[in-house]
């Protein structure tokens, strides 16, 4: 992880579980982000990032509500406006949500709600900061993708792989399902079509992990957040041109759509 | 094609293109269904189907709006009373749009709109007529699943299988990829769910095919939609309990996701 050298991050999501983690971690590296934006919808509800905002000045907390697209743009503006004149690195597109229906019950308004916040806004989100992610792939490294150049980073599942549909035998989960199969053909399409601007685009499965999103009554998963991000920002310090577009666990395995 | 015998079929969108191709060649089998319930978003503006419905009284029409939920309910409930007390044997899922954006214009309204048309109303579609569906498979051959039995077929693309990108020199069609992939991953969720109902889910690629939605002003398809429907009703002829929640071609071919 010594190779990733990133002036600046954003992390959507980072309230808590993986997000938060990934805040945490980024802020260990040996050379940490001079600029670490943690969004997330409600800030004043989100005090562990409050905590770690206080202590460490490069932390910068702004709010976005992958359900309302008006707040994309003004935390865009914000970005901008901190970043000086700097392009961003990197963008994990982490915020997510679940719905635990069956077959019968799972409703449309729980179908859009996800497809919203892991696709649509996800989408929007890339849109609305391509021009700071250009920018700083104009100023990096000119020979290579890299996520120290420019990358987005879409935070996906196997539960949305369609040949390995994780986690089946505890429940159908359509709605996250699907949004999430859709997530990785906006990455395969994002990873084709930004390879020519200098932006790596990559999905990742974080693994089974024992956040409040992953932990149900009935079932503890087997990964902590900690060992997740870890081999998550491994992955990410060893990311090449070839990977764009692809899928990979956070152990670096490549995987089925 | 002699092994199909449908009493009931319905097939969405069937006002022009594959839908409308669906209705004429079922008519056509060696024995016709009873009952071919065909809906559109207009019937009053469906003139092909019209004639068709004047000439061949097993032909039904029925408005079925994909971005109103409640015209599903509507139309279940004039397809139980038609058929009854019987099943329904075959639900084609057939209607679709879609719109030619790039990565940077492609907007959040586009992205919902044929999320809710591809997968959230086919998802309603599949819920609402599922008694029809059991009905058709508790009445039908117990011992295989088929589409003579209890079928539902869902329309896909491999412009929308992540590692295939049908089409992807002609642009990014962000929309149509994103929701075609969530719905071969609504297929293979409903595939496995339903099997124990004695009900098959299996999505299909019709080819590239000459229609008002798959043609261009720069692009003219290789496939005639006789050619397509021909080769798909055959495929439907020999599907079976180890196809469902698959994704074939209208020539049989296994596709990847």
């Amino acid at each position: 992880m010594a190779s990733l050298r990133l002036s600046s991050v954003l992390v959507t999501g980072s309230n808590r579980g993986l997000g938060l983690e990934f805040i945490r971690q980024l802020l260990q590296l040996p050379h940490p982000p001079q600029m670490l934006f943690a969004t997330c919808r409600n800030p004043s509800g989100a005090q562990e990032l409050q905590k770690l905002a206080a202590q460490h000045s490069n932390v910068r907390i702004l709010p976005l509500d992958m359900e309302n697209v008006a707040s994309i743009q003004e935390a865009f503006l914000s970005v901008t406006d901190q970043l000086k004149g700097l392009g961003l690195n990197l963008l994990i597109n982490n915020a997510g949500r679940a719905f635990s229906d069956s077959i019968h019950t799972e409703s449309e308004e729980n179908m859009h709600v996800l497809y919203q916040i892991h696709v649509s806004s996800n989408l929007k989100i890339c849109q609305t900061f391509l021009p700071l992610l250009k920018k700083a792939a104009q100023t990096g490294p000119q020979d290579a993708l890299s996520c120290s150049r420019a990358a987005i980073i879409n935070m996906s599942s196997t539960a949305g792989s369609i040949s390995e549909l994780l986690g089946w035998e505890l429940g159908p989960c359509l709605s996250y399902r699907c949004s999430k199969a859709a997530l990785n053909m906006l990455t395969r399409c994002l990873g084709l079509a930004l390879k020519k601007e200098g932006i790596l685009c990559v999905a990742i499965h974080p693994g089974w992990v024992q956040t409040d999103m992953g932990t149900s009554s009935t079932f503890k998963p087997p990964l902590k957040k900690e060992e997740s991000v870890q081999g998550m920002l491994k992955v990410f310090s060893t990311l090449s041109e070839e990977n764009s577009g692809g899928f990979y666990s956070w152990e670096g395995k490549t995987l089925s759509w």
